[in-house]
Protein backbone atom coordinates (compact mmCIF):
# COMPACT_ATOMS: atom_id res chain seq x y z
CA UNK A 1 0.00 0.00 0.00
CA UNK A 2 1.33 3.26 -1.28
CA UNK A 3 2.02 5.65 2.31
CA UNK A 4 0.88 9.12 2.35
CA UNK A 5 3.74 11.47 3.73
CA UNK A 6 3.36 15.18 3.97
CA UNK A 7 5.99 17.27 2.67
CA UNK A 8 6.81 20.35 4.35
CA UNK A 9 7.54 22.94 1.93
CA UNK A 10 5.59 25.68 0.03
CA UNK A 11 8.50 26.60 -1.88
CA UNK A 12 7.58 25.61 -5.47
CA UNK A 13 11.33 25.59 -6.18
CA UNK A 14 12.36 22.78 -3.41
CA UNK A 15 8.84 21.01 -4.03
CA UNK A 16 10.04 20.41 -7.70
CA UNK A 17 13.36 19.52 -6.98
CA UNK A 18 12.24 17.15 -4.35
CA UNK A 19 9.57 14.75 -5.63
CA UNK A 20 11.97 13.24 -8.33
CA UNK A 21 14.47 12.63 -5.58
CA UNK A 22 11.87 10.59 -4.08
CA UNK A 23 10.22 8.90 -6.63
CA UNK A 24 11.99 5.74 -5.58
CA UNK A 25 10.17 5.23 -2.56
CA UNK A 26 6.46 4.18 -2.41
CA UNK A 27 5.10 6.93 -0.95
CA UNK A 28 1.98 9.68 -2.11
CA UNK A 29 3.75 13.11 -1.29
CA UNK A 30 0.46 15.37 0.03
CA UNK A 31 1.22 18.89 0.40
CA UNK A 32 -0.05 21.06 2.93
CA UNK A 33 -2.12 24.40 2.34
CA UNK A 34 0.39 27.03 2.06
CA UNK A 35 -1.59 29.19 4.84
CA UNK A 36 0.20 26.68 7.46
CA UNK A 37 3.31 26.55 5.53
CA UNK A 38 3.30 30.39 6.27
CA UNK A 39 2.63 30.70 9.56
CA UNK A 40 5.19 28.40 11.00
CA UNK A 41 8.21 30.33 12.73
CA UNK A 42 11.85 29.02 12.47
CA UNK A 43 13.17 30.30 15.53
CA UNK A 44 16.36 27.65 15.22
CA UNK A 45 19.83 28.44 15.07
CA UNK A 46 20.28 25.52 12.61
CA UNK A 47 19.44 23.99 9.24
CA UNK A 48 18.29 21.05 10.82
CA UNK A 49 16.68 22.34 13.73
CA UNK A 50 14.16 24.57 11.37
CA UNK A 51 13.97 21.83 9.32
CA UNK A 52 12.60 19.25 12.56
CA UNK A 53 10.11 22.44 13.28
CA UNK A 54 8.60 22.33 10.13
CA UNK A 55 8.05 18.93 10.03
CA UNK A 56 6.80 18.59 13.19
CA UNK A 57 4.35 21.39 12.75
CA UNK A 58 3.03 19.68 9.32
CA UNK A 59 2.61 16.31 10.89
CA UNK A 60 0.95 17.53 13.88
CA UNK A 61 -1.93 19.53 11.51
CA UNK A 62 -2.02 17.02 8.66
CA UNK A 63 -1.76 13.85 11.03
CA UNK A 64 1.16 12.01 8.24
CA UNK A 65 4.57 11.52 8.25
CA UNK A 66 6.38 14.15 6.77
CA UNK A 67 9.37 15.33 5.17
CA UNK A 68 11.08 19.05 5.48
CA UNK A 69 13.96 20.41 3.87
CA UNK A 70 16.04 23.32 5.42
CA UNK A 71 18.53 25.08 3.44
CA UNK A 72 20.23 28.09 2.62
CA UNK A 73 23.58 29.68 1.12
CA UNK A 74 27.19 30.09 3.12
CA UNK A 75 29.17 32.56 2.04
CA UNK A 76 33.12 32.25 3.40
CA UNK A 77 33.94 36.29 2.78
CA UNK A 78 30.69 37.01 4.89
CA UNK A 79 31.48 34.26 8.02
CA UNK A 80 28.66 31.87 6.64
CA UNK A 81 25.88 34.35 6.01
CA UNK A 82 23.12 34.22 5.39
CA UNK A 83 23.05 30.65 6.11
CA UNK A 84 19.73 29.85 7.98
CA UNK A 85 18.78 33.44 7.06
CA UNK A 86 18.81 32.81 3.34
CA UNK A 87 15.02 33.15 2.45
CA UNK A 88 14.35 36.09 4.14
CA UNK A 89 18.05 37.57 4.04
CA UNK A 90 16.52 40.59 2.68
CA UNK A 91 13.20 40.67 4.47
CA UNK A 92 10.16 38.80 4.73
CA UNK A 93 8.52 37.73 2.80
CA UNK A 94 11.11 35.97 1.06
CA UNK A 95 12.02 37.35 -2.37
CA UNK A 96 14.75 35.71 -4.34
CA UNK A 97 15.68 39.27 -6.42
CA UNK A 98 15.62 41.62 -3.73
CA UNK A 99 17.94 38.50 -1.60
CA UNK A 100 20.76 38.56 -4.78
CA UNK A 101 20.80 42.11 -5.05
CA UNK A 102 21.69 42.41 -1.34
CA UNK A 103 23.86 39.60 -1.90
CA UNK A 104 25.82 41.35 -4.31
CA UNK A 105 26.13 44.36 -2.43
CA UNK A 106 27.51 42.57 0.17
CA UNK A 107 30.31 41.45 -1.39
CA UNK A 108 30.94 44.37 -4.01
CA UNK A 109 34.22 44.76 -2.84
CA UNK A 110 35.66 41.02 -2.35
CA UNK A 111 37.51 40.14 -5.12
CA UNK A 112 37.13 37.20 -7.26
CA UNK A 113 39.26 35.03 -5.61
CA UNK A 114 37.15 35.18 -2.00
CA UNK A 115 33.95 34.83 -3.31
CA UNK A 116 33.89 31.32 -2.48
CA UNK A 117 30.34 29.79 -1.07
CA UNK A 118 28.40 26.60 -0.38
CA UNK A 119 24.87 25.49 -0.41
CA UNK A 120 23.70 23.54 2.77
CA UNK A 121 20.60 21.07 2.63
CA UNK A 122 19.46 19.12 5.78
CA UNK A 123 15.93 17.29 4.84
CA UNK A 124 14.40 15.49 8.20
CA UNK A 125 11.97 12.34 7.95
CA UNK A 126 9.51 12.29 10.91
CA UNK A 127 7.07 9.39 11.15
CA UNK A 128 4.71 11.52 13.50
CA UNK A 129 4.98 14.72 15.26
CA UNK A 130 6.26 13.27 18.66
CA UNK A 131 9.41 10.76 16.60
CA UNK A 132 12.34 11.65 19.04
CA UNK A 133 14.27 9.68 16.31
CA UNK A 134 14.60 11.49 13.39
CA UNK A 135 15.75 10.36 10.18
CA UNK A 136 18.37 13.28 8.58
CA UNK A 137 20.13 13.75 5.88
CA UNK A 138 22.47 16.49 4.66
CA UNK A 139 24.82 17.48 1.79
CA UNK A 140 26.63 20.69 0.72
CA UNK A 141 27.68 21.75 -2.99
CA UNK A 142 30.72 24.16 -3.40
CA UNK A 143 31.06 26.98 -5.65
CA UNK A 144 31.32 30.46 -5.93
CA UNK A 145 29.53 33.83 -5.78
CA UNK A 146 29.29 35.45 -9.20
CA UNK A 147 28.77 39.33 -9.95
CA UNK A 148 25.93 39.20 -12.06
CA UNK A 149 22.71 36.51 -12.39
CA UNK A 150 23.09 34.25 -14.92
CA UNK A 151 20.67 31.49 -15.99
CA UNK A 152 16.96 31.42 -15.27
CA UNK A 153 16.17 28.03 -14.02
CA UNK A 154 16.33 26.77 -10.33
CA UNK A 155 15.02 29.25 -8.14
CA UNK A 156 17.05 31.54 -4.94
CA UNK A 157 20.55 32.52 -5.19
CA UNK A 158 21.10 29.80 -7.87
CA UNK A 159 21.59 32.25 -10.64
CA UNK A 160 24.77 33.66 -8.54
CA UNK A 161 25.96 30.53 -8.05
CA UNK A 162 29.02 29.27 -10.11
CA UNK A 163 30.16 25.75 -10.16
CA UNK A 164 33.78 25.81 -11.49
CA UNK A 165 33.56 21.75 -12.73
CA UNK A 166 30.86 22.75 -14.83
CA UNK A 167 31.07 26.47 -15.47
CA UNK A 168 27.85 26.94 -15.11
CA UNK A 169 25.85 28.42 -12.47
CA UNK A 170 23.10 26.50 -10.58
CA UNK A 171 20.93 28.50 -12.52
CA UNK A 172 21.95 26.96 -16.03
CA UNK A 173 21.16 23.35 -14.84
CA UNK A 174 18.20 21.62 -15.79
CA UNK A 175 16.33 19.93 -12.83
CA UNK A 176 17.74 16.88 -13.77
CA UNK A 177 21.28 17.95 -14.44
CA UNK A 178 20.86 19.67 -10.80
CA UNK A 179 19.42 16.76 -9.21
CA UNK A 180 22.92 15.01 -10.37
CA UNK A 181 25.05 17.06 -7.76
CA UNK A 182 23.32 19.62 -5.83
CA UNK A 183 23.50 19.85 -2.14
CA UNK A 184 19.49 18.61 -1.74
CA UNK A 185 20.23 15.40 -4.01
CA UNK A 186 23.28 14.83 -1.55
CA UNK A 187 20.87 15.14 1.99
CA UNK A 188 17.92 13.04 -0.25
CA UNK A 189 20.75 10.18 -0.97
CA UNK A 190 21.37 10.27 2.25
CA UNK A 191 17.57 10.24 3.27
CA UNK A 192 16.41 7.93 0.77
CA UNK A 193 19.31 5.28 1.98
CA UNK A 194 17.49 5.38 5.78
CA UNK A 195 13.94 5.60 4.60
CA UNK A 196 13.99 2.71 2.49
CA UNK A 197 13.62 0.35 5.75
CA UNK A 198 10.57 1.71 6.08
CA UNK A 199 9.51 1.86 2.71
CA UNK A 200 10.39 -1.35 0.67
CA UNK B 1 48.15 22.46 18.73
CA UNK B 2 45.89 20.40 20.46
CA UNK B 3 42.43 22.50 20.27
CA UNK B 4 40.33 22.51 23.45
CA UNK B 5 36.68 21.17 23.26
CA UNK B 6 34.03 21.08 25.66
CA UNK B 7 31.95 18.15 26.61
CA UNK B 8 28.84 18.83 27.25
CA UNK B 9 27.84 16.19 29.81
CA UNK B 10 27.76 15.89 33.67
CA UNK B 11 26.98 12.33 33.46
CA UNK B 12 30.21 10.46 34.46
CA UNK B 13 29.24 7.63 32.88
CA UNK B 14 29.07 9.08 29.32
CA UNK B 15 32.02 10.70 29.64
CA UNK B 16 33.57 7.57 31.03
CA UNK B 17 32.46 6.29 27.15
CA UNK B 18 33.28 9.06 25.46
CA UNK B 19 36.77 10.07 26.40
CA UNK B 20 38.36 7.06 25.32
CA UNK B 21 35.73 7.22 22.22
CA UNK B 22 37.14 10.74 20.92
CA UNK B 23 40.75 9.34 21.44
CA UNK B 24 41.98 9.44 18.14
CA UNK B 25 41.74 12.93 17.77
CA UNK B 26 43.69 15.96 18.12
CA UNK B 27 41.76 17.63 21.22
CA UNK B 28 41.84 18.12 24.81
CA UNK B 29 38.06 17.51 26.19
CA UNK B 30 37.36 20.17 28.95
CA UNK B 31 34.40 19.28 31.25
CA UNK B 32 32.04 22.44 31.79
CA UNK B 33 30.98 22.62 35.77
CA UNK B 34 28.10 20.68 36.96
CA UNK B 35 26.12 23.30 37.99
CA UNK B 36 25.97 24.69 34.10
CA UNK B 37 24.91 21.66 33.21
CA UNK B 38 22.41 21.43 35.76
CA UNK B 39 20.62 24.59 34.80
CA UNK B 40 20.26 23.50 30.97
CA UNK B 41 16.92 22.79 30.21
CA UNK B 42 15.80 20.33 27.72
CA UNK B 43 12.94 21.04 26.00
CA UNK B 44 13.61 19.62 22.78
CA UNK B 45 11.45 16.46 21.70
CA UNK B 46 14.13 14.87 19.69
CA UNK B 47 17.58 13.53 20.73
CA UNK B 48 19.41 15.83 18.17
CA UNK B 49 17.31 18.73 19.56
CA UNK B 50 18.01 18.17 23.20
CA UNK B 51 21.91 17.27 22.44
CA UNK B 52 21.92 20.68 20.28
CA UNK B 53 20.55 23.13 23.11
CA UNK B 54 23.13 21.25 25.48
CA UNK B 55 25.91 21.96 23.29
CA UNK B 56 25.07 25.57 22.34
CA UNK B 57 24.92 26.76 25.94
CA UNK B 58 28.18 25.01 27.34
CA UNK B 59 29.94 26.54 24.01
CA UNK B 60 28.42 30.06 24.90
CA UNK B 61 29.36 30.03 27.71
CA UNK B 62 33.01 28.34 27.30
CA UNK B 63 33.29 30.40 24.57
CA UNK B 64 34.89 26.86 22.77
CA UNK B 65 33.67 24.37 20.77
CA UNK B 66 31.17 21.12 21.97
CA UNK B 67 30.19 17.91 21.94
CA UNK B 68 26.93 17.01 23.41
CA UNK B 69 25.44 13.43 24.11
CA UNK B 70 21.81 13.02 24.18
CA UNK B 71 20.45 9.20 24.28
CA UNK B 72 17.50 7.00 25.68
CA UNK B 73 15.87 3.54 26.03
CA UNK B 74 13.12 3.01 23.68
CA UNK B 75 11.35 0.54 24.41
CA UNK B 76 8.71 -0.99 21.99
CA UNK B 77 6.00 -1.95 24.41
CA UNK B 78 5.96 1.44 25.50
CA UNK B 79 5.71 3.60 22.35
CA UNK B 80 9.09 3.77 22.52
CA UNK B 81 9.32 5.55 26.33
CA UNK B 82 10.77 6.38 28.50
CA UNK B 83 12.79 7.80 25.12
CA UNK B 84 14.19 11.34 25.32
CA UNK B 85 12.85 11.59 29.24
CA UNK B 86 14.69 8.92 29.94
CA UNK B 87 17.36 9.77 32.41
CA UNK B 88 14.29 11.83 34.24
CA UNK B 89 11.61 8.97 34.27
CA UNK B 90 11.16 8.58 37.49
CA UNK B 91 11.31 12.38 38.08
CA UNK B 92 14.16 14.97 38.69
CA UNK B 93 17.03 14.52 39.61
CA UNK B 94 17.80 11.30 37.43
CA UNK B 95 18.50 8.49 39.42
CA UNK B 96 18.95 5.62 37.38
CA UNK B 97 17.94 2.65 39.98
CA UNK B 98 14.45 4.44 40.71
CA UNK B 99 14.24 4.98 36.73
CA UNK B 100 14.89 0.97 36.46
CA UNK B 101 12.04 0.44 39.44
CA UNK B 102 9.82 2.09 37.31
CA UNK B 103 11.10 0.70 33.47
CA UNK B 104 10.14 -2.97 35.49
CA UNK B 105 6.74 -2.11 37.00
CA UNK B 106 5.66 -0.81 33.87
CA UNK B 107 6.51 -3.74 31.98
CA UNK B 108 5.84 -6.28 34.39
CA UNK B 109 2.62 -7.76 32.49
CA UNK B 110 4.60 -7.97 29.51
CA UNK B 111 6.00 -11.24 28.02
CA UNK B 112 9.38 -12.33 27.76
CA UNK B 113 8.74 -12.04 23.55
CA UNK B 114 7.31 -8.74 23.80
CA UNK B 115 10.22 -7.03 25.78
CA UNK B 116 12.19 -5.32 22.78
CA UNK B 117 14.32 -2.00 23.59
CA UNK B 118 16.73 0.04 21.82
CA UNK B 119 19.60 2.39 23.34
CA UNK B 120 19.48 5.75 21.00
CA UNK B 121 22.05 7.69 20.83
CA UNK B 122 23.09 11.31 18.68
CA UNK B 123 26.34 13.53 19.39
CA UNK B 124 26.42 16.41 18.17
CA UNK B 125 29.53 18.74 17.60
CA UNK B 126 29.03 22.67 17.04
CA UNK B 127 32.29 24.55 16.42
CA UNK B 128 30.81 27.57 17.52
CA UNK B 129 27.34 28.38 19.55
CA UNK B 130 25.58 29.82 16.80
CA UNK B 131 27.12 27.01 14.16
CA UNK B 132 24.31 26.82 11.53
CA UNK B 133 25.66 23.34 10.25
CA UNK B 134 26.19 21.34 13.33
CA UNK B 135 28.49 18.08 13.12
CA UNK B 136 26.12 15.09 13.97
CA UNK B 137 26.32 11.15 14.90
CA UNK B 138 23.69 8.77 15.31
CA UNK B 139 23.82 5.20 16.54
CA UNK B 140 21.21 2.54 18.04
CA UNK B 141 21.59 -0.81 20.43
CA UNK B 142 19.22 -3.41 20.01
CA UNK B 143 18.50 -5.44 22.98
CA UNK B 144 15.41 -6.82 25.75
CA UNK B 145 14.49 -5.45 28.89
CA UNK B 146 14.79 -8.38 31.72
CA UNK B 147 12.72 -8.64 34.67
CA UNK B 148 15.78 -7.53 37.53
CA UNK B 149 18.80 -5.94 36.69
CA UNK B 150 21.92 -7.99 36.31
CA UNK B 151 25.40 -6.54 36.36
CA UNK B 152 27.27 -3.70 37.91
CA UNK B 153 29.24 -1.66 34.76
CA UNK B 154 27.81 0.70 32.95
CA UNK B 155 25.11 3.21 33.91
CA UNK B 156 21.66 3.87 33.65
CA UNK B 157 19.73 1.38 32.31
CA UNK B 158 22.42 -0.97 31.59
CA UNK B 159 21.58 -3.56 33.86
CA UNK B 160 18.46 -4.56 32.54
CA UNK B 161 19.57 -4.38 28.94
CA UNK B 162 19.96 -7.58 27.62
CA UNK B 163 22.13 -7.69 24.50
CA UNK B 164 20.43 -11.81 23.03
CA UNK B 165 24.38 -12.27 20.57
CA UNK B 166 26.57 -11.79 23.88
CA UNK B 167 23.86 -13.63 26.67
CA UNK B 168 25.20 -10.37 28.42
CA UNK B 169 23.31 -7.58 29.98
CA UNK B 170 25.45 -3.70 29.16
CA UNK B 171 26.25 -3.98 32.72
CA UNK B 172 28.07 -7.17 32.66
CA UNK B 173 30.64 -5.41 29.69
CA UNK B 174 33.14 -3.66 30.59
CA UNK B 175 33.79 -0.26 28.96
CA UNK B 176 35.94 -1.40 26.48
CA UNK B 177 33.53 -4.33 25.22
CA UNK B 178 30.61 -2.03 25.58
CA UNK B 179 32.57 0.71 23.62
CA UNK B 180 33.01 -1.79 21.03
CA UNK B 181 29.48 -2.25 20.00
CA UNK B 182 27.21 0.35 21.69
CA UNK B 183 24.75 2.36 20.63
CA UNK B 184 26.85 5.64 21.78
CA UNK B 185 30.29 3.59 20.04
CA UNK B 186 28.40 3.68 17.02
CA UNK B 187 27.17 7.51 17.18
CA UNK B 188 31.14 8.10 18.35
CA UNK B 189 32.19 6.48 15.15
CA UNK B 190 30.12 8.29 12.73
CA UNK B 191 30.54 11.83 14.14
CA UNK B 192 34.49 10.93 14.54
CA UNK B 193 34.43 10.73 10.80
CA UNK B 194 32.54 13.84 10.28
CA UNK B 195 35.33 15.43 12.67
CA UNK B 196 38.47 14.27 11.62
CA UNK B 197 38.50 16.76 8.83
CA UNK B 198 38.49 19.16 11.18
CA UNK B 199 41.10 17.94 13.55
CA UNK B 200 44.04 15.94 11.99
Amino acid sequence: MTAKVALATSNEGKRAELAPLLEDLDIELVLPDSNLMNEIEEPGLTFIENALIKARAVSAHTQLPAIADDSGLSVNALGGKPGIHSARYAGSPSNAARNNEKLLAALSEVPDEERKASFQCVLVYLRQSDDPVPLVGVGSWAGEILREPRGTQGFGYDPLFFVPGLNRTAAELSTVEKNGISHRARAAEQLLKKLKDDFR
